[in-house]
């Protein structure tokens, strides 16, 4: 990281934070784009501020410009992420950065989109602004976990979802379920399924749940209408998936790997003939520009993604209960040996109302 | 609890809150004896403080009192639990303090001591002395949790440690389990035996592991030679506790509940004839002035504990790591439904290197 070799000014950290606070202001909106904010400051002033709020609206910079007009001149911008270079929907940022007369441009994380990769910042460069890079990388790069991960590897960002007792359990035998984690850590759940592109689920838990897996509430947010919903994806290879499931009642949004069916076809389902699990996050990135997945499914599913090591992180939310060795396992791999176990690094533990959650990372280490 | 009848000024918790710190001083050498701190004061300033160290050694009061010299007179006494009002090993402290002059006294926790049980407070009343109770009551709690349900109650403050991955496995089927959690984790087991008066296990555990259940290092002080180690107490009802077994080096801190073997008695180890665990927690109180027992099993012996709701406390170390079906389950009731589910309220979650721990007291919540 670049923090590592050189460290930025705290005033520029806290001009960058702000930048990133705004950033997040799009992150249930702006799918497939990235989260981006931007603050310009001059002598010590914010004269223009903005974020990318939509796919299709003006990207940061746009509208911080517009804020600043003539102030721009001479003035720092901070940027969260490199500004683009290349045209889509709206021309490139660098440009517009230059003939605004910035003097400055601090960059948080460079875009590893090969149409902007250092270009962006190229750009600039040659214009004579002065440019710096890696302001709060760290902190920005979560903005856009999975847009970042899937420009430079073209996987997705993939985060596993658990709900368990403290004994491991997700269910009694029978299915029984409802509720182990309380309502705070099922609010939560929300918020990590309103930042993934797709929710990908297994045909046993719809059968059982008849669930939807959409976004229904966010907290400190009222109208969600405007929020990305994410496709939500279920694993169905004996094609049973019930035509009347609640899921299909908003059949755009759906897609299910399985034989083809033409009655899903009608419904305008999305159907996919891939076999394999790695296969499938590529084709989510590639056709379909899904950076950001997470899983919601069964022990069976949850398990082959962590054993095929396609899992970037774990969000596993424990409540203080115990359902006996008869309840069903979170995790079914049939290990024998310490070597075989799946180690992960904490990266965070919180408490969720009368729940905990921790978030987990692979491990490199070895045991 | 009396912080939610009357509220006590800042300067008075302060004063408290440093007698609980010196309190605190004694907490692995005082056993069987309350962990107690006082603080006198007197315009403003400290005029004599202490703790009691160690069973026969003088009451915290008495440290106090003798700094304090002249200046008690007409000063204010912090003390953390009620003065003693009885002959023991040393004169009543309420005496002393009557003797000493001070003008008031506060107390965190009321004594529930029967040879105390508001005695105490009653002779400084009867002096003329202003008395408060109650003072920063729940933390002070915490230092005796043991005496004072013992007691209130004669039976002792269970802790039920267990460390597992985070699919609630403590062990692979053939018992490997060298290291789940890490070394911080390890090193905080040491913490809660060195405060307990006994370490339950089962003949199992000492097999399989040919553990000692003593107390080696604690965090932060260099010499344990004056610390009360805890008695070890193997339940082993089939008398198969080798006499070669590691924990055996020490038998005069052993005790075995199972049948009566004339080789034991030599070694000089307490054999128990009892059987149930609930007898068994009760004859701790009443024949050893065992108040805190600390359980440190496996699933069936720690399930038992549970089932039968005799654990006070549940302290769980979660690492970060999958181990499988296989492997070994922390709990092994036979529940069917979720009314079954033994539920905990969460008191507390901290992150201990890379692994968690939660600390969980029954919950009355019905589910």
């Amino acid at each position: 990281m670049s923090e590592l070799i050189q460290d930025f000014p705290h005033q520029d950290k806290m001009w960058m934070q702000r930048a990133i606070n705004l950033a997040r202001l799009g992150q249930y909106s702006t799918k497939p784009n990235p989260n981006v904010g931007c603050v310009i400051v001059k002598d010590g002033q914010v004269v223009g501020e903005g974020y990318h709020p939509q796919a299709g609206q003006p990207h940061a910079e746009v509208f911080a410009m517009r804020q600043a007009g003539e102030f721009a001149q001479g003035a720092t911008a901070y940027v969260t992420l490199e500004p683009c270079a290349h045209y889509g929907r709206t021309p490139p940022c660098a440009k517009g950065l230059v003939e605004a007369g910035l003097k400055k441009v601090i960059v948080a994380c460079s875009d590893p989109n090969p149409l902007v990769a250092g270009k962006g910042v190229q750009i600039l460069r040659d214009a004579g602004i002065d440019v710096e890079v890696g302001c709060c990388e760290t902190l920005a790069h979560t903005l856009n976990e999975g847009f970042l991960k899937a420009m430079a590897t073209q996987m997705p960002y993939v985060r596993l979802k658990i709900a368990s007792s403290l004994d491991g359990r997700t269910a009694m035998a029978s299915g029984e379920s409802k509720w182990i984690t309380g309502a705070e850590a099922r609010q939560d759940v929300q918020h990590w399924r309103a930042i993934s592109g797709a929710v990908i689920t297994g045909i046993e838990t719809v059968l059982a749940d008849d669930c939807e897996l959409n976004v229904r509430h966010l907290k400190d947010i009222d109208d969600i209408s405007h929020i990305v919903q994410p496709k939500r994806i279920i694993l169905d290879r004996q094609g049973r998936l019930p035509l009347n499931a609640k899921i299909l009642q908003h059949p755009n949004t759906v897609m299910v790997m399985g034989p083809y069916r033409p009655e899903l076809e009608t419904l305008g389902v999305v159907q996919i003939s891939i076999q394999s699990l790695t296969n499938l996050l590529a084709y989510l990135v590639q056709e379909h520009q899904i950076y950001d997945v997470m899983i919601e499914a069964g022990a069976t599913l949850s398990t082959a993604f962590l054993q095929e090591n396609l899992v970037d992180e774990v969000i596993s939310y424990v409540a203080p209960t115990f359902l006996g060795q008869l309840a069903r396992a979170m995790f079914n791999a049939n290990f024998n040996r310490m070597t075989e176990q799946l180690r992960f690094k904490l990266i965070e533990v919180n408490q969720l109302g009368e729940d905990v959650r921790l978030r987990l990372k692979p491990s490199q280490e070895t045991v």
